[in-house]
């Protein structure tokens, strides 16, 4: 077990949010709160969006162009949906300050950070497990990233120092970090949050195939179900592409499970019923017996 | 649209309830608190559970045989897992008051409606939409009605006297009572939660079979998401297996709409993946203005 990184957190002299949504609102909002970063820039696509997050005081200045934005920036953080990191790491590659950091806040990991490690001096992956389905800057919220459990990246291509830096930081958030290999976390993640959100999606859409009208009988079970299926389609896309292989390979173990309790309804076996539900339940008990 | 029936609810001498667990205990509370019922009979299989029912002051006494506990009750009511009531209203139908109402609380009715219409005198089935996966009397609770839909199935043998007090009896208990065909109900419900249970019991199957390990990753919406595979196997077993046609059919809908998810993704096609998500979130958008 690696020791944890451990000390007072040196504060950042400026940190460039390169989307300022519910992520990268609600980080701006924590790193001001704990005195982490003293000044905060933001860069985003909609200028009332910006100007929003500016009243808000969440930032302190803003840009339209990115390469301003992370001008004089020691820290630099990805926050936009995970579909445009490659494209955004590319025009600030030249304009990024000597010796900073770039993390980033995405839900995928894998392949995109060895990516974003060959474009950017000094990347480290960072994925906050917060939950907050509806998207957008109003939502941003100081304590998005108390007690929620936060992924840092370790590759081999990783700086030491910078490493140290992102775990002391996600920790000083509130954040429950965890050192975990790129592809190790898009495998975990496909199956408990991709999977889960694919599944919600679905849900949702057979109801409008089959019958829109029967939303109004919703129960608590179903809007518990499908809580997820109000999350950003845009952002949610670019995940599932993204870490597109390891959610299909979930999508498909999932269709073998959903395959034996359609046999068993199919076939009328109360025996076999009861045990996939019974083995379910048991599993699923794990999680709140740990809450 | 039919005239709700109205008037101050005549109390009933004594209420006989077969199975007192989550919902069998919680009506027992209610009844008792709206001062609906002057005695409570409880039967139940498990003595103890009985027993705890009965300190607990749910019920008056109780019996291990049901036509012991139907004995003088005008308001009889199916509590336990639906899968048995075939069984209880054969058992109870020569021991039955006459003038006697029978209802239940299960979540199938179809079919098997009529059925029970067949076997006791003056049977009307209801369905409170009351959310609560914990099984078990120990989770009843007086409030389970308050505010939740309750469908009383309408059939052309009930007797429109006894359709009216079950109508009255649900709405003094909180309900948001709707008038229903049985197998309209069972195709409404497949969709609407039958369905979102088994594909809660099937993911969370899914982390089992792939890396139960991973379990521990659970994040909020994976917890959303799984709640209701926390419900009785035994349950949701009859539960299906009653609703068969109509929960298959809702499977096969739902794969349809899976597969064209994963097409977009193995295809890579962010807009045909961004249409799908947009789709869901508008219809799932629906539930929440309501409330």
């Amino acid at each position: 077990m690696k020791k944890e990184a451990q000390g007072p957190f040196r504060p950042f002299e400026k940190t460039a949010i390169l989307g300022v949504g519910l992520l990268g609102g609600s980080l701006a909002l924590a790193l001001r709160k704990k005195q982490l970063s003293k000044r905060i820039s933001g860069y985003g696509r909609t200028e009332g969006n910006l100007k929003k997050a500016l009243r808000a005081g969440m930032i302190d200045e803003y840009h339209m162009d990115p390469r301003k934005a992370v001008k004089g920036a020691d820290l630099v953080v990805l926050a936009t949906p995970v579909g445009m990191f490659r494209g955004l790491a590319s025009e600030i590659k030249d304009a990024v300050e000597e010796g900073s950091i770039q993390t980033d806040v995405g839900s995928v990991k894998g392949a995109l950070v060895s990516e974003l490690e060959s474009i950017l001096p000094n990347f480290i992956g960072s994925h906050p497990i917060s939950g907050g389905e509806r998207p957008g800057v109003d939502n941003a919220v100081d304590g998005l990233f108390e007690g929620v459990r936060c992924i840092v990246t370790v590759t081999k291509a990783a700086d030491k120092n910078a490493l140290e830096r992102m775990e002391l930081m996600w920790r000083a958030l509130g954040g429950n970090v965890e050192l975990m290999d790129p592809d190790k976390h898009d495998m975990i993640y496909a199956l408990m949050s991709h999977l889960p959100h694919v599944l919600a999606y679905s849900l949702v859409n057979t109801v409008g195939s089959m019958d829109g009208k029967s939303i109004k009988y919703a129960g608590q079970g179903f809007k518990d179900t499908t809580r997820i299926a109000l999350s950003s389609p845009e952002v949610w896309r670019d995940i599932c592409l993204l870490n597109g292989k390891h959610v299909i390979a979930s999508i498909k173990a999932f269709r073998q499970e959903l395959d034996k309790i359609e046999c068993a309804i199919a076939g009328n076996n109360p025996a076999a019923l009861e045990a996939e539900f019974g083995r379910s339940r048991a599993l699923r008990e794990k999680i709140d017996r740990k809450d």
